[in-house]
């Protein structure tokens, strides 16, 4: 693999997330990636919780997503992410792996941007936390 | 607006799809979409329970939003949509206005491609209805 | 039907609340519950939101349901409600009918506080909107 | 505490599970209920993918929920539960607690039944896994 991801996560799907094909939907995706950010910024040590404390909110703006192999009951998936800063937006890439393998099963772009006390923020206040 | 859609769907926020800014979480985009094409589907006579019967599962392998406007309890969207065969993938352009105006809330490029027992399809059986 | 109702609201079954076993999920069911009593709120002239804004939370502190008939692709629901006030608590009766008949889909007593700034309030406020 | 659970499982809440309020929405605790009693099957030696590939549906008929101390951003709970046969229903009791301590965040009982081949069954398969 050529990444340098940050931050991975193992993720368990589970059964009510599948839908009536027997996988799980696409939708429950944007889930595992919005937890997986927030457990990162939980790791780098300014939780969601602080933020919205703060009057932070981090919006997404925009998202992609590359649905490579459906997930069933039982599996196991890393969930990874690296993340750079262009411009006001923080993007994030993030993969998902079949757990212990190279097995992409998903990759996404998600672009969030910052707003504080209801504008559009430059992110200075995440900057140290997640820009390390 | 220049579009020239072949479906809109009146969709009304319900407050369980709110998260704890107040606001539709972003993976609830994907729901209305999906919901959206259904309901096409069905108006077009070839109904997801049906397709699922005949051993056809749609499956989506690509998206892309971008979110332009956030919705919050009460609000109330026209979701439009249109459809074009692009190789073996269904590729639905679908955007959300706020109910009976022009206000773009999101816009969203779905690909859709049909798995046929267990084989990736030509979508054959999904022409005569989605493309007329 | 013996029951006096004061509020129905037809529902549509969307496909993404399947299951692995085509039916919907039970815990969706307590989203149609949730959603008809807001749409009620939003009838009688005190929505969510404004709730929200006077500081004031419903809660839900006891649900009990009874699972009928499985709901499936394509269904439709009337989601019907009475209300009444017992101590402090508003005690919704909720039932689910395939839509336009008699059959039973399924049958809830939800339970539900108000928190005012965040403490037990005896819903004085709800009162001339709910109990009329 | 009294009780003799037979199995119990971390959950930590994920922050698209709340609601507008802040806290876990009530439909979510059915998820961590069912999610609880999965990894359970699994732990026991019939995951629920075999029971689908055998044939065999477990259908929820009944749940009852008490909601005791909200849970917010961060919270980890302890899920356990265990199980009777009364008839042909499997009765579980799961109960929800501040990870680690003795705050009772929840108590639930879930009736389940089985469905083989289309039929309510007496639930033969499952008792030696389940009842042991």
């Amino acid at each position: 693999m050529t990444d340098n991801y940050v931050f991975s996560l193992p993720i368990a799907v589970r059964d009510y997330e599948l839908d009536s094909e027997g996988i799980v939907n696409n939708a429950v995706y944007l889930h595992y990636f919005e937890h997986t950010r927030h457990a990162f910024c939980v790791e780098r040590g300014f939780p969601f919780a602080q933020m919205a404390a703060e009057g932070i909110i981090p919006v997404v703006n925009r998202i992609e997503v590359d649905y490579r192999v459906p997930l069933r009951s039982g599996d196991v998936v890393d969930s990874k992410l690296r993340v750079d800063l262009r411009g006001v937006r923080f993007v994030f890439s993030q993969d998902l792996y079949l757990s212990g393998t190279d097995t992409l099963v998903a990759k996404a772009v998600v672009s969030v941007v910052a707003i504080e006390n209801g504008r559009l923020s430059r992110g200075e206040r995440f900057k140290p936390y997640l820009l390390q």
